[in-house]
């Protein structure tokens, strides 16, 4: 039987600051990313978040991001990488011990935001990334843009890698995703379900350009920060139920 | 052989600020309790003090605070118990990666500046704090001021702990620090030195009010934040050195 | 024509997390009270609702808090006096620029949560916020908790005080509140457009044992963190202003 | 009579974190870049500056920075330019209630390092200090980089620029300095003694490849962060006045 995971972003609460609907979308993941406490994430939010995705079954994830509670890990920083690598380890750590605390194992790696895009791209902090998680555990997966530049070095230094792919956003043909902000970056629902489908399936996708496009991917990501992400996440994990294909943790 | 332990509060700077003479101390101690984040601390600084403690072959602590940078963890803060034990849990964590990615293992936990004090006689906190260690690793000693309720709730829960006493502070009779600000709180350097023989010897020091005054302690905290600080831990490691008096871990 | 100020908390957004709906109590309120970026506000969030204020025709007032983002303010602080009148001054300072790049002026001070409260009772944070207040603009009104020790310094210092009561909170008959999570202490929708009317009214309200009590107001604190606390706020309006109580700042 | 400025970044501690002899720095410089909370600085810290600065005669200046504590501003963020214009009016104006507590008054902006670099050519941001500075108060003059993007867009909108030279930092032929870490970079105590008195006098300078260059400059900025700095600055303010050259604030 064939079968695919479903990950979103967990976790990013902090203090009385509320972020998704952890619960409503741990209904529909099989992996759950859980903020580590520098993008987003206290140590409360954190061990509940661990709880949670334990008790639905869903594999935990490290979600490192940069140190930027006010950009939510969503703008670059200039990190030396020595201490971006250290500071990857440190919120690795963080997370281990507090999903220990509460029986679980932090099973894989994806990075957060503008630290997840940079490392598509940027040699000495992919690598630091990369330097990071072999620092933790060189068995635990990375999960990376298929393609990129950290996927190329995770491979070399011996990590394990994990294609992702997204539903509700819309690709260029040469595989890149269509930038936020421009025409066809976000699909609509309708478009978005038969776009994981596909995926999950192993078949083409349709890119902003009308061509075909394949794309290879152990995991596709799904959103919980507002309404209609929770519905698109539950559609999406019933329509590739019904297509006969199980939802997995690659991990 | 007798021994005894010396610790010290280590990994304290933060980014550009530098805060202790970290090299100069570790000369001096047995045991590093190293900052986790919260009070003090960087992920780069933590991982630099673990290399160098295990370079000068002493036992790794961690030393959590309250989350107060700019109050560097010596404010009480009214913390709700419950996000207290993540706190430290988390801390725990980081530092245990960081660690562990130099070759080092975090082996006892020692509260740092308001917090401790504040377990002393708080008892949820106390038992906060104790409850974290037990969800990290229950066979991590807890360093405590001997008499205190974290003592009493921390071996109640199973914890080992170990008795710190401190050479360069005023004790009352009744055991207690003379508080910082009056008369007799803090020590000159000779009487200092003396203090700690005694104490290493098992013998009576004197208190404040003149009494005699056993305290049985296994760990002196020494100082590294300012040269005179620095100077001190090496006479005093010199001291019970000539004693006869072995310097040793009790992790 | 009678009047009474209704007031809100308002700009406690940060960065990507949203915190009440500014825009709809908005229209209730003649007094908004601006987060500074220290227990909750950032300086984009801070411009936004002083213009939102402004055009809403509602008077500004500053609302600094403990330095505690992960607490929202809510937590006491051992913060050092000295200290917390040079953070007040500061979070005061940064308001007001926000305010007149937009057009507006910080018309008087409200402390946030745990500060709000600390300052009923602690002498020495009372006197740091006074001083603070002073430091900025003497002429600043303080909004206070009637019978308070912080209204009390701050009338002794030559600041005028503000006299406020809560809608939607119990009371005692010696006037103080119910304390949260004790029986009595949150009063349903009811219950509190009542109490609301009868303090613009000046007539007495019933405290928790029954008894009447009259409360003295210039301003009525009203929420605006959860849809439920939006509708109140329209309703205590609606009802003010149909007892022909004109709802206007008392600045 | 010549005239100059000498201008150095003070007010940069942060709770128990020291960094540069403000005190030292002081009896040289004519103007206080005083920094205001994001990069460096904390409330007290900043007010006991501005009360130093004000007994030492010296001009008050704003040094706002990136909100980056753990990196001090050095690094790169790419922030939303409508963000980083209200970060900055947020730091003047905190900047100037503790001023004016003091009874001084803020009377230059001087962005701080990755910010003073960045705005050099990055235009968005540039333009967003600008506006911020506007904001605040258009008289206020802007400390650039002579020939720098934000030198251009300061004076398009109606600001006052003040050009600023390095003493200690070696500069090309074509006017831009030695990058950091570049041979030539970091000039000797001689060198930069000479280098000042250049241009003070309005001389040429000798630039990394032997070519003479003539620097406009306004000011001269001087470091304290460390005892070799404060040494420099020493030297360099008594041979500027040896020279017959007043040093004197711009402003």
């Amino acid at each position: 039987m064939p079968s695919i995971d479903l990950n979103s972003d967990l976790g990013e609460s902090f203090g009385s600051y509320r972020m998704g609907d952890d619960a409503a979308v741990l209904a529909s993941v099989s992996s759950a990313n859980i903020a580590c406490g520098f993008h987003a994430g206290d140590p409360r939010g954190i061990r509940d978040t661990c709880r949670a995705a334990i008790a639905a079954g869903a594999t935990i994830g490290a979600h490192p991001g940069y140190r930027d509670l006010v950009g939510f890990g969503r703008r670059f920083i200039e990190v030396d990488p020595a201490e971006l690598r250290d500071e990857v380890v440190y919120q690795i750590g963080a997370l281990q011990a507090l999903a220990r605390s509460e029986g679980g194992t932090v099973r894989y790696v994806k990075p957060h935001g503008a630290l997840y895009n940079t490392i598509a791209r940027h040699e000495e902090q992919a690598a630091a990334v990369v330097a990071a998680v072999r620092d933790v555990d060189a068995g635990l997966p990375l999960v990376v843009l298929p393609g990129s530049l950290v996927e190329r070095i995770a491979r070399a230094a011996g990590l394990r890698t994990v294609a992702e792919a997204f539903a509700d956003r819309g690709y260029r043909s040469d595989g890149a995703l269509v930038p936020r902000g421009e025409p066809g970056a976000q699909l609509d629902e309708e478009t978005a379900v038969h776009q994981a489908i596909a995926i999950a399936r192993g078949e083409s996708i349709r890119a902003q350009d009308g061509e075909p496009l394949r794309i290879a991917a152990d995991t596709l990501c799904l959103h919980g920060d507002h309404p209609g992400a929770v519905r698109l996440a539950h559609r999406i994990r019933a329509a590739i139920e019904g297509a006969g294909i199980e939802i997995r943790s690659f991990a």
